[in-house]
């Protein structure tokens, strides 16, 4: 059998974390690789002089867009596996006319954001932090001990977008309890009822549930989903989870609905990120500010690796992929 | 049908808290019943007043030792139905002498404190506070984004202890994936497999999880079950939770190992209570503190009341109990 060769766009630091020695080996069984060394992402020249005689490139978060000046130098390239989410930023409509088969790892990340969604609605209904802030502040036994706080099971949590992250989280959700909503206009009776979750409207769902969790797509639809009119539908003393896209919310409606202290909020995502130093929404007590973390696990890091390269061994074996993207699905999808 | 009598021993505010309309209303239908109105809890004295003639008497947190001097006074009481987790307390042997039934609503208070024990864990690998902390702080983009947190899925979970709050523990980190191993000297080989746990020494326990959360009651055999030994076992970079009793840990080897910061560890009941407001527990980073709220939810506080009225009716009705409490039980019990 000839040699197949792999480029391996990632440089370091990114790349000590996602790639594992075992799944090095394993890539250096099925192919010759060539690593980014430079300790920075590649330019689009640098990253086409390499392209030549490539059969797979495995990329990851910072890859530059694969325009078609780029891809001019691909003549043997076959599949493009992003050890990463999105691939939108990269996956430009030249790699579909040169039909490149493009893969992308949003199953594998997809299970830690829904962790971190049920965690944050769990401390959202328990506030483990803010009594932690009080005992560390020398209050001896916080009063707000005895308020009452909220259970996760048996709550009703409404889920805005089920693709894979709304579709993880709505099991995981369910596993603990939670009774699931779920907003998604893509989502059909039937598949509803096969994830045995209550299919609603958007309105219904941020009027009738207690736990809210985006897990939307960037797409023209979803710009702003949620404005001033749909913020004020949201429950008082409601969670507001969003570890999607900044984008979805319209952040200064959010802001103002936050500042009244109506419901709490547990945000991973901002417009723009970084969000800046001295933004207001850093100064509410009944906001969580994470710098979009939800998917950043060890496992999810080393598991997006390993099955961008499992990805990569099918495509080489003819066998046929589990997670490629097609130029049709990215009109809906993240 | 005579009518039947029930003291209500518990006071506002608690009472408020716990007690709902729907569930005072079920009680009215049972019973004539005497409430509590003097906004604290009822001295021995004031309790024996009142006993002659009661049939039922529901108790919470605050219900005084119910001595033989007490007891003297009641003349028809059947049961005593404590809204609340641990009888220890108030159960003297007279109760039992005197074959007065004991019901405690444990089971309900479980669900809340093992909600907990979860959440802790998944904020021990993920420390969303720590991150929200540094953002609140103006830190625009906190560096510890990058470090490798972990998820709980595929995590091997021990428990320590698998009492009633064991049990839903290990079911609830079952749910979302871990795979869970205890530690219990009560727990039988079919118990562990009908339990789907791995059923390990204390020792093998400590050294093979990576969160370990305590469930242990207070007994003659636990106290200080985790001394220095034992605490020197635990992993690097584990999880260590304590939602059950300051008694089962050596509280001062525990300082000494968390100076380390070896581990993390989120307590949330102390040695003594309240924690003194200057104890250097308060200043350390890797400690999530919380004033003994495991079990205190707004389900839990409802949950408890619905479930003494709940034995109550059926002690009327002569049905069998489902939560009595034994003085033989007691000596294995929180």
């Amino acid at each position: 059998m000839e040699t197949r060769r792999v480029l391996v766009t990632v440089p370091q630091p990114l790349r000590g974390l996602i790639l594992t020695q075992e799944t090095l080996s394993r890539l250096h069984s099925i192919a010759q690789v060539t690593l980014n060394e430079d300790e920075r992402n590649w330019t689009a020249a640098e990253i086409a002089e390499r392209l030549p005689g490539i059969d797979a490139m495995i990329t990851s978060w910072g890859i530059v867009p694969l325009t078609d000046d780029v891809l001019t130098h691909a003549d043997r390239l076959g599949i493009v596996a992003h050890a990463a989410g999105s691939v939108k930023g990269f996956a430009q409509e030249a790699v579909f006319t040169r039909r490149i088969v493009v893969t992308h790892a949003a199953a594998r990340i997809a299970d830690s954001v829904a962790e971190y969604s049920l965690l944050a609605a769990m401390l959202g209904l328990r506030r483990l932090h803010e009594l932690d802030r009080q005992m560390k502040s020398g209050i001896a036994w916080p009063k707000t001990r005895n308020q009452p706080y909220g259970e996760i099971r048996g709550r009703r949590v409404g889920l805005l977008g089920m693709g894979y992250v709304g579709k993880r989280a709505a099991a995981l959700f369910q596993a603990v309890g939670a009774d699931v909503w779920a907003y998604d206009p893509y989502l059909s009776p039937q598949q509803a009822a096969e994830l045995g979750v209550t299919r609603a409207s958007l309105d219904d769902v941020l009027r009738a549930c207690s736990v809210i969790s985006l897990h939307l797509p960037v797409t023209d639809e979803t710009h702003h989903l949620l404005g001033a009119r749909e913020l004020a539908l949201i429950q008082d003393g409601a969670i507001l989870v969003n570890s999607a896209r900044a984008w979805v919310v319209d952040q200064d409606a959010l802001l103002k609905e936050l500042r009244t202290g109506r419901f709490w909020a547990a945000l991973d995502v901002f417009d723009p990120e970084p969000l800046p130093a001295e933004h207001p929404l850093r100064k509410l007590e009944n906001v969580l500010l994470t710098p979009h973390v939800a998917g950043l696990t060890q496992e999810s890091y080393q598991g997006l690796m390993a099955l961008a390269v499992d990805e990569v061994e099918r495509f080489f074996a003819g066998q046929p992929l589990r997670y490629q993207v097609t130029q049709e699905m990215l009109r809906t999808m993240a």
